[in-house]
């Protein structure tokens, strides 16, 4: 990862100043959770996107970049604080949640928070089309996770309805974080498209393993428990390729209709043996294609480069 | 109202547009609970601040009143929407609440969507200063939130920290609405000062009645029952006048302790027999006489008459 953010390591740097200084609050308890919430750090991909791909073209910009690399990261933050209180999680990155410590209406006052001073960072770049960007952004991640809120519970759920689910959830993010530098360092229009692109297609990949490793990864490096995703009944990719190929006597129908723990834990036994796992794999590897093919017409530079490992990185991440 | 709005009746209708079109959203169900949510409308007072106060001064710059002030109304309705589900309220303006109806998760999930929704209106103004207050207004009122709720059903409590947390919690909206309209219409920096303070102290103002109709007010009027803060661990100002006069043996303290029914009643009804409803208007009074002082150097005009009356409206106001 190191390797990776070397071409913005000082950016980096400055991203962590400024994500510390949000927990400077003259208000005890405000800045107490605030500093629980932000101890846990994630591994910084969406910032390091809008950082590099910001630095993809010369700029007298430049310095706008870090806060608004710094907004995109407390936006997803926030999201995070919102979701663990609505799906009543108790560990997030193997830390007890806000939700958990405090208290679920503490927890969404400190969500609501973190999203206005996300805002508040995106103001301070003085640009317009990014603060329009970014509030567009949490719009479409509120519909996916309503939408996601919705068909929960519901076995019958189509590739499309999960491609576009997780479009509004996730990639939309990271579409944001790789348009919002190319706004800001004023790359040709068709550059910015092509950025949007590359991020769109990396968060989608991103998702898809992200609901890979909820079947086949490690509960320590996760930090959560195996089969969270079926247990609070959010049909992904692999149970619902799984369902396409079994419409009839299949598992999952039965983990999510009678909500047992015995039939859950059959249906992640069963998906994690079939070969849903290596498909989902594979169609995340597409995405991931397609998000590199993205990246052709851009000034090939190390920042580029670094975008092109993050790709590598999405797909071969284990937590 | 309508005689207090006739100086931007055309302003206020098509705020009503506007609103309207929040709406339209192409995914039923999120359509169907804004629509829930929208239907039970307010008084307009934060958006008619702004358009009144954006339309003292000529400005080529009029019709980006209109998305301001909805975005003003908008914010309000998100933080609505998660007080209920944080207070866990039935009934609002008469009506069903969005966390009742349907359930918190989704009411935290369509709060955070209008906080979205609103900071795209304020983004179409293409001003960044307005989009920096609206920020900042967030921040200020999450905090007083959060500040109410750390202190709940803690019955010593000093009018300074009850000043402070309205100021936060209420007055912060009302400052952010009419200096935005200041700012808009580009009036000069003083006179944007003068807006903002009189937002501000009409906003205390307004709270402190807000308060005060808490214990004295008509339940089907106000369209919730009766002695809710009180029962909600919340002190006012009218109950902190009573303990600061009978710091012993008042039957607030017995209420938020022993949290029984009975005990709750009787503090209702003491507060509401007591001479501390006459001094929280009065209270109320002195600050609404602050706000009518900050309107004095503006441009004498229908316009300010009507920010005047609204000061009336606001201390006169049933429900």
């Amino acid at each position: 990862m190191k390797s990776i953010y070397a071409p913005v390591q000082e950016e980096m740097a400055e991203l962590e100043d400024r994500l510390r200084a949000v927990v400077n609050v003259d208000f005890p308890l405000l800045a107490e959770i605030l500093a629980h919430v932000l101890k846990h750090r994630g591994k910084r991909i969406r910032p390091a996107i809008t950082l590099l791909a910001g630095s993809l073209y010369p700029s007298d910009d430049h310095d706008l970049l870090v806060p608004m690399a710094a907004g995109v990261e407390l936006l997803h933050t926030a999201t995070l604080v919102h979701d663990d209180t609505i799906d009543n999680s108790s560990v997030r990155r193997g830390s007890a949640t806000t939700n958990c410590l405090w208290n679920g209406s503490t927890a969404v006052l400190v969500g609501d928070y973190l999203f206005a001073n996300a805002a508040e960072l995106v103001s301070t770049t003085s640009n317009v089309d990014v603060m329009r960007l970014f509030a567009k952004a949490l719009m479409v991640i509120c519909r996916g996770e309503l939408c996601q809120n919705s068909c929960s519970f519901d076995w019958l759920q189509t590739r499309e309805s999960y491609y576009q689910r997780i479009g509004s959830k996730t990639a939309a993010l990271f579409a944001t974080a790789a348009e919002s530098g190319g706004v800001l360092s004023k790359a040709p229009k068709d550059k910015v498209a092509a950025l949007r692109d590359y991020g769109y297609n990396l968060g989608l990949a991103f998702q898809i393993i992200d609901d890979v490793l909820d079947f086949t990864g490690d509960e320590v490096e996760l930090g959560k428990p195996i089969g969270s995703d079926l247990s609070q009944g959010t049909m992904t990719l692999p149970a619902i390729l799984l369902v396409e190929k079994y419409p009839d006597g299949n598992p999952i129908k039965d983990a999510l209709i009678n909500r047992d723990a015995k039939a859950l834990r059959k249906a992640i036994d069963t998906v994690r043996d079939s070969t849903a796992i290596r498909e989902s794999c594979e169609i995340a590897e597409s995405f991931c294609d397609r998000a590199s093919a993205d990246l052709q017409t851009l000034p090939n530079c190390p920042q580029r480069s670094s975008l092109r490992d993050l790709i590598d990185y999405v797909l071969e991440r284990k937590k």
